[in-house]
């Protein structure tokens, strides 16, 4: 796209109550806009970033089998007094609301019961199962602070899945193979290198756990302990001697980092289905619970710890698999030849399905520049009269610090 | 995708205070689960079909230059006093929240006022105009009744665009090129013939005015009168001597029809952007305020007026644009041939690109056919031992009583 016709400008300054990273420079380069604290709306940048993190994703949760669908947002408060989180005594996070009749409603923060609910209109033989549903649905959750920018929003979008088995086992091997689907979505984010597993809560060898997937990130809300084997990684409620112990592992070994949690699975065991009633019947015509595994990604809250994990003091970093345009193709300069070439270059480009984003804004080069360092697309093609003189582009990557000039050939190779 | 392999049943009632057709159809089909009054959940199917309808509206918005973002669902108050739109008796279908600090918070039943509010930030000068942006968003609204299924819900999916003009002619060029693609998306979602451009309020020649797409549906809420030509309609609030006699028509040759809007533009001249301050600066250096057009499309409705105008008593009948899969593969019985056929043609049609719902399931023919019909897609293949004796297809339309007999090559053209 024409960056001339791309209606978000970019700007010097972040508003002054905007203390995190991720917000202040999505924020400049016109990827997102404060509503206010804690909610943020997705500006044509930021909503095509946040769209390629939910195409993978969801490529990943399809490839373990899972059907996607949209829960409502509004929630009848009956489905979750059953299983006591619908107080707000208990459940602090929610934001409720009347109908002219008076009814209470709430908005939904979570989708477990509601789902598991729903699935009782669908679940009742043993061939009914196993089924595995997930969505992308924008949770609001009345959250104390806000103050972590897209990490930590008061709205925000959310991939969850739900895995309904007949036993232990079923529940289990996909519970297991979910580790290692996600293991895939954080690499294919680009945040591979520095995501690790965790066991979070109820010790390793304890039949009620749960795993989070953890980012070293300064900006990170979590402590976690990461072994110098750089495999192994401990939640902080757990880094004690008994989980050393049964580990075989020593407190020395380990160092302590700041991180974002940016994607979580767990186990309800059969405990949420009894209390909600999705019974099934067996082989043998026995009734039996099902069991419930809940699995995680905070879809705009990876945008934001990518943001703050790859940006440098000029702004925006995207890894190649996110970032909303595939090349930022920059001309200097106003004349016939650069213009021509550029436009030319922008057309083929585009016929090649490459995504451009191409400035072609009657703007001083450190302008652009400046611009483009802070957008952070990982590749910049510039076109000038020196470059079409030499009938080159100079390509530069947004991770290096020196340029290149390329023949046309070339510099395609690498997109 | 295997109709085994598929969560939902069809079932044989609908809940009993469902009373509209579209709810009843929808649910019993495995479409949409209702969560209360007025709230559905988009199942597999209801969620594909809604995809379509999102797609082929966005590829029109695309076309006419719009640039595609997400606003935030939480709305702070202040945005919304300006325009004196916050107060509840003036608009009775907010729903509020307070934050834990006590601020009151309002859930987007409509975004005008923050779309114009965030711009402030990206428009000042001329050449930043014209800008046209629009979303798919979910709607809250507090409605008194709920009681059209997804016609009416008190959450929905809309889409709404919004054009920010230099002057009046740029503003009504839009204006008017939003009525022409509005028509094409209709056309596209095989509503065309059912839908009229009506206007709406403001009487014909008057400065402010809007025009409403109304689709001619028993279960509509509005009621309008159509021309004999066929080609002009009026909604009831407009439909009086003065109006007829500028249009220089006769009240006999109108005819009164229940009707279901399912989409509507408006103009609001520029007082919106001079209420929220939104200005610029013309190429004199003149400040000036921005023209504002807003235009809905109500995409769950689409879902739900589809439902209602082209069901039959055997259950839901999709226009092909819209239908969850292109083609129902039914296989009768599971005799070797018969399953080595089906399984060799879904195969088949998969690796062509076709979406195929096959139902491999081990159920009676009627209870097949009886499913089939109220899926509604709108090509059936019937593979049985039958079929497989003489080396064709069954093929029978959703719209047809017959079906008759086809090779497979000929049965595959139609797709």
């Amino acid at each position: 796209m024409r960056q001339s016709q791309l209606f978000t400008k970019t700007r010097k300054e972040a508003p002054a109550d905007e203390t995190s990273k991720n917000a202040q420079f999505l924020i400049r380069a016109g990827f997102i806009n404060k509503e206010m604290a804690g909610v943020y709306t997705l500006l044509p940048l930021g909503f095509s970033v946040v769209n390629k993190i939910k195409k993978i994703v969801n490529e990943e949760m399809n490839a373990l089998g899972s059907q996607e669908i949209l829960m409502s947002t509004i929630q009848p408060k009956e489905v979750w007094e059953v299983t006591d989180r619908w107080d707000s005594e208990k459940v602090d996070v929610w934001f409720k609301s009347i109908l002219k009749n008076g009814t209470e409603i709430g908005f939904g923060w979570s989708h477990e019961e509601p789902i598991t609910n729903m699935l009782k209109s669908h679940i009742s033989s043993y061939v009914d199962l196993p089924v595995y549903v997930h969505q992308f649905q924008t949770k609001l959750r009345n959250e104390e602070r806000a103050k972590s920018g897209v990490m930590r929003g008061r709205e925000f979008v959310m991939k969850d899945m739900y895995s309904y088995a007949r036993d232990e086992k079923e529940h289990m091997d996909f519970y297991n193979k979910t580790i290692d689907s996600y293991k895939r979505v954080f690499d294919r984010l680009g945040l591979g290198n520095a995501t690790y597993v965790t066991t979070a809560s109820g010790g390793v060898f304890s039949d009620k756990f749960s795993h989070e997937f953890q980012t070293i990130c300064e900006a990170g809300e979590d402590n976690i302990y990461v072994h110098k084997d750089g495999k192994m990684a401990l939640n902080e409620e757990v880094f004690n001697d008994k989980t050393l112990l049964d580990l075989g592992v020593s407190k020395e070994d380990f160092e302590f980092k700041k991180a974002a949690e940016i994607g979580n699975i767990f186990t309800f065991g059969t405990k949420k289905c009894e209390e909600i009633g999705l019974y099934f019947t067996d082989k043998d015509g026995n009734k039996k619970p099902v069991y419930l595994g809940s699995y995680g990604i905070g879809i705009t809250r990876v945008m934001g710890v990518i943001a703050e994990v790859f940006s440098d003091n000029k702004g925006l970093v995207w890894p190649k698999e996110v970032s909303p345009f595939n090349v930022h193709l920059v001309r200097l300069g106003n004349s016939d030849a650069s213009l021509a070439f550029a436009d030319r270059l922008y057309t083929e480009l585009e016929s090649k399905g490459v995504e451009v984003l191409y400035d072609d804004r009657d703007l001083r080069p450190g302008e652009k520049f400046a611009d483009s360092d802070l957008i952070g697309i990982p590749v910049r093609f510039v076109v000038s009269d020196k470059t079409v003189a030499e009938n080159k582009i100079e390509v530069k990557y947004r991770t290096s610090a020196e340029a290149e000039l390329l023949s046309e050939t070339d510099a395609l190779k690498i997109l």
